[in-house]
C-alpha cells in the first residue's frame, strides 16, 4: 500500500465522547446558554479532533508551499514568474506578511519548495526551505495535463511527509501558498469540483483588470476543456489542474487540526476531501477572501470561515490570523468556570 | 469647565499626516496592492489615531463596567439581579469567559463597579475592582428617568476617570459590560438615537423566550414614551434611559485607540458619537453579535466589525478577542518589507 493509500485509511471522524464531553462542560460554563456562539462550537469541534478536552495548541506551524505554474505563459497574472522565487527568499528572510502575521501568533513558517521554477538549492542547504521538488513547476494546463498521475501522487506525499515530520512539534497546522499564477489552477478546480461555472470562481488574483480577468476565465475554461479531468477522483484533478493536497490529508490522519487559508489552499482541501471526505473534520476553514470562487469552495466543504478581512494574500497569512481565535476557543474548555465551580445562579426555568 | 467638557473639547481628528505616511508604506510592501484588505486599513487608522508608524500596542486593557438596571423588575430577563454581584466575583476570582479570552490576549481585565445593586466594598478593598459607584442601580426606566441629569455626568466622568488613571499604562483600551437587564436600556438608547422601531432593535439578550421577546418589547416602548429621550443630546438619553460612555470619550481625548465591544458597549458608543461624533475616529468595532440591534448601531457609527463569531456574552469578551487583529494590523508596518527592501519584482503596468 503507497503513503497515500495508507494515509486516506488512517483518516478517522472526530471522536462522539470527547464532543459529547466538551460540549457538556460548555453548557455548564458561566455564561448565558452558547454565548460565545462560534467559538463554542469550535471549542467541541477541537476536542472531537484531538480527543482531548484540554486541546493541545500551543505549537503552531504555517506551512507556506511554493510552486510555479506552467499556465502563466497565458497571461493570468500581473506579476512574473520571477517573484515566486524572490517571495521564497523573502520568506527565508523573514520579511514577507506572513513572517510578520505568524510571529505574532506564536507560530512558525516551513516554507517548501514544491516544484519553484528556479534553483532554491542555496536556501534548502541553509535549512531555511525543505526541499521537495516534483519537477521544476507544472506545464501548462492551457494546453495539457499540469503533470503526470505519478507526479501527483508525489506532490500529495511530499505534503503528507511533512505532516509526519512536523507531527512531533505541532499542535495546529496551517497550510499556506506562494506561486505567480495560482488562482489560475485554483480556479479550474473549484469548477472541476463544484461544477460552478467558471465564471463564477474566477477572480481578479493579484488585482488584474477587466480584459485580464476576460482572458483568464478563457484560459481557465481552456484548461478544462482540454484536460476534462474528473471530479470524482481527486487525483486525477491535481494531476490535470495542478494543487496541493496532501498536508491536508496528513494531518486529518494524525488527528491534528488544520486551518485551512484563503481561495488556492481551500482548492486544495476540495482535492483532499474528493479523496477522503473525513478529512473535512479535521479542517478549520481561517478566513472567506475577497477572491469570489473562494465562497463556492467553502460551502462545497460545508466550512464557514472565523474571519471575513477581504484578505487575498495567500501565503498562510488568514491561517496564521485565526489561529488566535483557534486557541481562545480551547480556552473556553480549559480556563473558564462553570455555575457550580463560581458558585453563579443560573437563569430561571 | 467640567471634566467632561474638557474631555469633549480635547477630541481631535486623526492625523492626515501620518495616515498618509502609514499609506504610503502599505503601498509598498511586498504583496499585491492592499493585500491584506481590511487589515491595512486598521492599520492606516491606528498610524492616525497614534500619530506613529509603529503604533504602540502592547499594553492593553479591557475595562468591564459592572451596572445594575432597575428595568429588571419589570421581568425583562431570565436571570435574577444577584448574577451581577455573582459575576463581578467570578471576575476577580479570574473565572469568567473576559479572563480567560484577556488572558489569552495579554490584556489586564479592569472591573468597574459603576453601580451595582450590591455591597462589593469588600473586592474594592483588596484593589479587585474599581469603585466609581454612581447610586445602587438605575431607576426602572420603565415608570420614569434611569436617574438625574447629574448622576448622568457623574458616570460619564467615572468612565473618563478610569481612561486617565490608566492612560500611563495602556496603549489599546478595549470597552466591556456587565449587569443583568442591560440589553433592555441598550435597545431604548439604539431606538432613541438611530429612530429604528423598537422592535428592529430589541433582542433576545441572555435567550428570553418569543412571550418574553414581546413583553420586553413593550417595556422598552414604554420607557420611550414615558422618558422622551431627545436623540440630540447624548447626556439627556444617558440620564434617562442609562449606559455607559465616558470610556470612550476618555480614550479618544488620549487619542488611544479604544475597542468597543458588542450591543450594550456599541449603544454607549452612540451616546458618546452624540456627545462628540469627533470619538468615532478613535473607535475600533471589535465585533457583531447576534444581538439584532447591534447591526443597526454599527451602521450609525459607520463601523465595519472585525469579528462575527454569533457572540452575545457581553464582558469585553469581542473586544479581547479582536485585539490580536489590532496587533496584527500595527505589525503590517513594522515587520513586512517593502518591494526595494526584499528586493522584489513589481507588477507589470
Amino acid at each position: 500500500m503507497t503513503l497515500l493509500e495508507r494515509t486516506v485509511q488512517r483518516i478517522e471522524p472526530q471522536d462522539a465522547t470527547c464532543r459529547a464531553a466538551a460540549h457538556a462542560r460548555l453548557e455548564q460554563l458561566t455564561m448565558p446558554y452558547w454565548a460565545l456562539g462560534r467559538l463554542m462550537d469550535l471549542a467541541e469541534d477541537l476536542a472531537g479532533m484531538t480527543r482531548s478536552l484540554r486541546p493541545p495548541l500551543g505549537r503552531k506551524v504555517v506551512v507556506t508551499m511554493a510552486g510555479d505554474h506552467g499556465v502563466v505563459a497565458a497571461g493570468v497574472s500581473k506579476y512574473p514568474q520571477e517573484v515566486t522565487p524572490q517571495m521564497v527568499y523573502n520568506f527565508a528572510n523573514g520579511g514577507a506578511g506572513i513572517n510578520a502575521l505568524a510571529r505574532l501568533a506564536g507560530a512558525r513558517v516551513v516554507v517548501v519548495d514544491l516544484g519553484v521554477a528556479a534553483d532554491l538549492s542555496e536556501l534548502a542547504a541553509k535549512n531555511l526551505i525543505v526541499s521537495k521538488r516534483v519537477g521544476p513547476g507544472t506545464a501548462n494546463i492551457a494546453v495539457g495535463p499540469a503533470m503526470s498521475r505519478e507526479q501527483a501522487v508525489r506532490s500529495i506525499e511530499a505534503g503528507i511527509e511533512i505532516a509526519h515530520d512536523l507531527a512531533a512539534s505541532t499542535d495546529l497546522f496551517g497550510t499556506g501558498d506562494m506561486g505567480i499564477g495560482n488562482t489560475t489552477p485554483s480556479a479550474a478546480i473549484v469548477a472541476a469540483i463544484t461544477g460552478c461555472t467558471v465564471a463564477q470562481v474566477t477572480g481578479r488574483g493579484t488585482g488584474i483588470d477587466d480584459a485580464q480577468l476576460q482572458r483568464k476565465i478563457a484560459v481557465v475554461q481552456q484548461a478544462l476543456s482540454i484536460n476534462k479531468p474528473n471530479a470524482g477522483d481527486g487525483l486525477d484533478v491535481l494531476a490535470k489542474i495542478g494543487g496541493i493536497a496532501g498536508l491536508i490529508l496528513g494531518a486529518a490522519s494524525l488527528r491534528k487540526p488544520i486551518l485551512v487559508d484563503g481561495f488556492i489552499s481551500t482548492a486544495a482541501a476540495l482535492i483532499a476531501y474528493a479523496l477522503e471526505p473525513k478529512c473535512g473534520e479535521y479542517i478549520i476553514a481561517a478566513h472567506r477572501s475577497v477572491e469570489q470562487g473562494h465562497r463556492v469552495a467553502l460551502q462545497h466543504l460545508g466550512k464557514q470561515p472565523l474571519l471575513e478581512l477581504d484578505l487575498r494574500l495567500g501565503e498562510g497569512t488568514g491561517a496564521a490570523l485565526a489561529m488566535h481565535l483557534v486557541e481562545a476557543a480551547a480556552r473556553l474548555l480549559t480556563d473558564v468556570s462553570t455555575f457550580e465551580e463560581a458558585s453563579v445562579s443560573k437563569a430561571n426555568a
